[in-house]
């Protein structure tokens, strides 16, 4: 097993464990005690760029908690306060544990230190709303999985042959491809529609224009937590011990430069111009409690890519769309993360099998996450299948894709007994191409 | 015209310019007074790597110069001794020009200042035998073209439909997918044949092994000297005012793997085990020489992709095969760089034209450069046409494809008047796959 959980660790873990920050009791709350996603922010306050942990609706600076001497995690200098979490990851998993064992024992109800000392509690503590997030990591590279078996079959079904829509290598391997890294960008960035070669079926010849099927891709990505070196492969059994935590990831997709690209070396363009994730990073000790199977393997997969017990998570997945100026968004599709045919520790073991070395702070994105019925197909794509069924919208309008202006949110949580552990939300609005 | 040369740099290019340096001064040495190149290294002696040029059968030691109050690059601080070039290129093409045309002067016979100067030459400079070449720059981002007609016909010829060998998509635009970063290493580096599933003909499912059928791409890349803000196109005509040089480039291929895995998101584990680049970064300065037009276009490109003049390069490009302990290496290709249809600016241009954003360092492979004949072919699988015609070796052997201890090593250089501008070796060994 390689996540696992001793005594102390489950104790954060407890669903009966409250906060003495009121706001994070809160049922409905995506960051109680039991979260602790750690993200980088600023205030108007103080511009510099630094760790926090969301905790109901508060961040907890950590480098002033570190500062304060009330957290230690065995380096000398302040790893908090840096703009970016990879020098706190790069410690590896004893530290990230200690410290989330720190924090939960700090925040919990019955503990007075900061509880009952106000002074040391307005060093500490940011009201969420008045944080400016950042990207929570400096990520040397972004790869993008296709692990939805629903999704792929969608996909294959509508461009390839329905009849043979899922292609052979699909069941034998994850399917993924290196992603664009410095186009990634945190939550709440501005998106821009972008331009690029389109094939329209009565022309011979490409036109040059802004893109006409902008479309959204709901997946999750994974941080790497631990390296490894080159030549020397991950096994799917310790995969998980390379991963520190999961964010939402919205993998912005032009639909028609992608249909004209991408063949024979795949998506280029359609999906470099912008990848948006959530600010905050859920752990995956955070997530333990959620753990469950993940759909049956047929064919068996081959020997590297198998691991004893239960690598998916019950994560449940929204898509909600805002017209620019509606009042209203509306939820354009429900999912769940354990819908994932592969699993994050057998996408890990693929991608360095042949000796691919990752680094602290690579992003793996699962591919869309796509349920069995069409209100839970991740990409409008295969909601509207290809714009034939748009879908309605609550301010009376329809859509088959994006337009200008609308506002695409993702979110996500995992539900506890009275309590749920959240991703916070992953948003983006749209902007009209360049001229 | 996006790299104009002014009379201060224009000198440095005078074919007559000779070094007090004498072995700069051999019309077969790749590094005259004309090329300087930049790269990092560091000495048994001074472990800590730093950047220098080369010139000769020497490196000289820009941070050693820097501190001798013997070169400015309008910076305070030492941006030479720093273990990759990325702060030295960030500081913009002035400096780059700069430092070349300083170092020139420096270098040429009748400066004295360091020629007279024993002590100073102590100081400043190393044998290129005795220094240890490390990867010259931190690489954000690697992106490989495929830019070779020849390449692109002759793979489609073999795995696809020889009477539609180039697929409509590639006369159109330069096609070309994301890398893999964290695997781009420097020459000398041992290569580790990959494993992976291979999918065998007379079996249903793949199997896991040693990938067999092992190849080398010869390719340049080039460096971004310049990056551009996310949404922000960079223009076919602007284009190589962002490059900062040039490198040799093995992009190492497990065909078998590639065969089987990249439909349709393009090649991942075949290619992501290890890209090889040469250690000396030659500058688009000091290739200006060498410029020449670029094979016709037709049909002519999309605007976006137009640009007036001459933006190919002519450099002559070689690969040797020397399996393990032979005395020699068997020459297998002769090929040009010249013959590549899309040119570097329009790959820059098209790689931003949706928006993506390049950071300094950033590395973009040209794709397999393949010549017209099969002697000028870039790749085995071309050269043998996938095993089917041997190469034969000096030694008495063949190869389809790549054996372990074979050492392949790719070479280049501009052929000028009684001197060449050349970029080095860029070599690897294959070592046996991880059992």
């Amino acid at each position: 097993m390689s996540n696992p959980i001793n005594r102390e660790l489950q104790a954060t873990l407890d669903p009966q464990r409250k906060s003495w920050i009121d706001s994070a009791n809160d049922a409905a709350c995506d960051f109680p005690i039991q979260n602790l996603p750690f993200g980088v922010f600023s205030t108007a306050q103080q511009a510099q760029a630094r760790v926090g942990v969301a905790i109901g609706d508060q961040v907890a600076d950590l480098a002033a908690l570190f500062e304060a001497g009330l957290l230690r995690v065995g380096a000398e200098s302040n790893v908090f306060a840096r703009p970016a979490l990879n020098d706190f990851i790069a410690l590896g998993r004893d530290a990230w544990r200690s410290v989330r064992v720190q924090l939960s024992a700090l925040l919990a109800k019955e503990t007075s230190t900061l509880r009952d000392d106000a002074a040391l509690r307005q060093r500490v503590f940011v009201k969420l709303a008045d944080a400016k997030l950042h990207m929570p990591v400096d990520i040397p590279g972004y790869t993008d999985f296709y692990s939805s078996k629903e999704h792929a079959t969608n996909v294959g079904s509508m461009f390839r042959d329905p009849k043979n829509a899922l292609l052979p290598n699909w069941s034998e391997m994850p399917i993924g491809y290196n992603g664009r890294a410095s186009s990634v960008v945190v939550s709440g960035t501005p998106v821009r529609r972008p331009n690029g070669q389109l094939k329209l079926p009565d022309q011979e010849r490409p036109v040059f224009g802004a893109c006409r099927k902008l479309d959204i891709e709901l997946e999750t990505g994974f941080i790497i937590g631990r390296g490894n070196a080159l030549g020397e492969p991950v096994a799917c059994e310790d995969a998980e011990a390379h991963i520190f935590g999961m964010v939402l990831l919205n993998d912005w997709s032009a639909r028609d430069i992608q249909q004209w690209e991408y063949v024979p070396l795949g998506p280029f363009n359609a999906k470099g111009f912008a990848t948006t994730i959530s600010p905050w990073i859920v752990t995956l000790d955070a997530l333990e409690p959620f753990r469950v199977a993940q759909p049956v393997q047929e064919p068996k997969p081959l020997e590297y890519l198998r691991h004893a017990g239960e690598h998916a998570f019950d994560i449940s997945l929204e898509v909600l769309l805002r017209p620019e100026g509606a009042s209203e968004a509306t939820t354009i599709s429900r999912t769940n993360f354990r819908y994932m045919y592969w699993s994050m520790a057998q996408q890990l073991a693929h991608h360095t099998v042949a000796g691919c070395n990752m680094r602290v702070g690579d992003l793996l994105g699962s591919g869309t996450i796509s349920g069995p019925t069409a209100d839970s197909f991740g990409s409008l794509l295969e909601i509207t299948w290809n714009a034939k069924n748009p879908v309605a919208l609550k301010d009376g309008g329809t859509r088959g894709f994006i337009e200008d202006g609308d506002e695409l949110t993702l979110a996500g949580w995992c539900q506890g007994d009275g309590y749920r552990v959240g991703f916070g939300t992953c948003v983006g609005v749209v902007m009209p191409a360049v001229k």
